[in-house]
């Protein structure tokens, strides 16, 4: 069964993108649910997805295992999984990580570029690794079936987690740095590394992911899978294009700094660029995934490995990922 | 099918308890886990019992809906069902209505003695009913499948939470006052409109709740039951001990006073007895509850009619209550 899945989004949710998520028989995405928020304001953004799911049940409803994707197909509706792209929402409590699985949260980020509790961002000038706790959280996240993804994560620390982690990580959004060079992208060690321990990547279209950023043509990013697929074998990727729609400028400020400075921090924009930058003019939102499927079919892959890329990859990974083992 | 099922408990948790548990066949406990602990203590809470559920998974199991009661019959094993005394738990937002039901709350009393949000409590001079919260956290405690308990609530705001909810209520631990007049204790009114409602009484073994306090007779007690049958039907009945076996006093203050005054209350202790008062000898705990299914047959109840009271009844109260209508 074929299925359409997106590794990543975060956009200012409406009804608007809910019904292009079915015009664009999008089958499932993972939603990222909060930020810098600790652990009662991350509760109020579950509430908010709670009057999401009461007030829109004919277009979406909230996933919680793999399965839901069959029933999102079935019932021609979108399947919502929760991630946070920081372990603030845990606070300094492991405890927590429990309780974030039962309210449905199925990846969490060890670090949002900076150094946290757990792990190094990838913007800090030092990487010690997996610290204490993070060892301590990796070990509870795999036991309740909470995906440890390291998007924003420094190298030795994706490298630490990937041999730490009993089950098989995620970096759900980024690209390859072999492609384009930038603090976000990934090297070939750590995408190798992924591959062999059957982990996931979600390439990302965000446009400083991209090379010529918001004028990379849609052939150059296919063809870059192709590269990286030969790079990590055809089972271990998938897309995951951080899209960013309707989202205000005050929002990429809310991502970049947090309340962990006074100052700006123009994470991978500049005081020129400091918004969010144009999508590719072949990638505009949930209508559009046709053109990468097209896109992946002309660099000629078969119907089979587009498939794959597209979703199947983390439908497999869904389903082996959620679970509990208790 | 016959079942052992405690309407409401709060104890020291020991692996010695569960053991008890086990040992006299216990199948289901509706437990306290919080009275007067905000939304983030509350979630402390859970995470304690996270780890009991994760320490102990041979004795006991967090029990979810009706069926989980099946399940711990045949493992031998005790599905544990959360409850809150206190609407503290949810603080002022009823979105968390549905969080904490999410994470298992299937009981949550509208008030513990004093006026809370969302109604009166049993020992306030005055009783204005429901409030204008309340009935809007009626209304979605019954959506989500959160049982309205109102053991320690007064009089009309009972009835008004009677007429008002769309599904049973259940006044979880409490006794007749045509028995033992106590503010505690429920009106014939009250347990009469509980009845014809479908709702639920939970008989209370707290020597306070009991004609005679800790020296009232086993017989005494069933013969009460029997009563109270006649007024309420033979399917609106069962068992809610109150048992709070091993607790120290500092935790009937905790009960009693919360943060909300600076000084000593005694609910229904006195300066001279301020502490727990001692059980009756025929109830000390979990091991004990064949002394009132004997007692019942005692009172002339044939064997279908004890099998309700003991279980049955809550079983199919639970059955209807904990599933969402959304």
């Amino acid at each position: 069964m074929d299925f359409l899945i997106d590794g990543l989004q975060y956009a200012s949710w409406s009804e608007k993108i809910f019904k292009q998520m079915r015009k664009g028989n999008v089958d499932a995405v993972h939603v990222t649910i909060t930020y810098h928020e600790n652990f009662r304001e991350t509760v109020l953004q579950i509430e908010k997805w709670n009057r999401f799911f009461e007030q829109f049940p004919d277009l979406i409803f909230q996933g919680r295992t793999a399965a839901d994707i069959k029933v999102a197909k079935d019932t021609k509706r979108t399947a919502i999984f929760f991630g946070s792209q920081n372990p603030s929402c845990i606070e300094d409590d492991i405890g927590l990580v429990e309780i974030l699985h039962t309210l449905g949260l199925r990846f969490m980020q060890l670090t949002y570029n900076n150094q946290s509790l757990l792990a190094a961002g990838c913007y800090e000038a030092d990487d010690p690794g997996l610290t204490r706790m993070g060892r301590e959280v990796v070990s509870e996240m795999n036991r309740v079936g909470l995906v440890v993804d390291m998007s924003h994560s420094a190298e030795r620390s994706t490298l630490d987690a990937i041999e730490y982690s009993s089950r098989p990580i995620a970096i759900t959004h980024a690209n390859p740095s072999f492609w384009h060079s930038a603090l976000r992208n990934k090297s070939s060690g750590v995408l190798k590394a992924l591959g062999e321990s059957n982990g996931m990547l979600g390439f990302s279209i965000y446009p400083h992911h991209l090379k010529n950023g918001s004028n990379c043509s849609i052939q150059d990013f296919c063809d870059m899978i192709a590269k990286t697929i030969d790079l990590m074998g055809e089972d271990n990727v998938g897309i995951g294009t951080d899209l960013c729609q309707d989202q205000p400028d005050s929002v990429v400020e809310w991502m970049r700094v947090g309340r962990w400075t006074k100052s700006i921090d123009y994470g991978e924009g500049s005081s020129h660029k400091p918004g969010f930058p144009d999508m590719p003019n072949w990638f505009g939102g949930n209508l559009d995934f046709s053109n990468i499927s097209t896109g992946l079919k002309n660099t000629g892959m078969d119907a089979s490995m587009v498939s794959k890329v597209m979703g199947v990859n983390w439908y497999n990974f869904f389903r082996n990922s959620f679970e509990s083992k208790m």
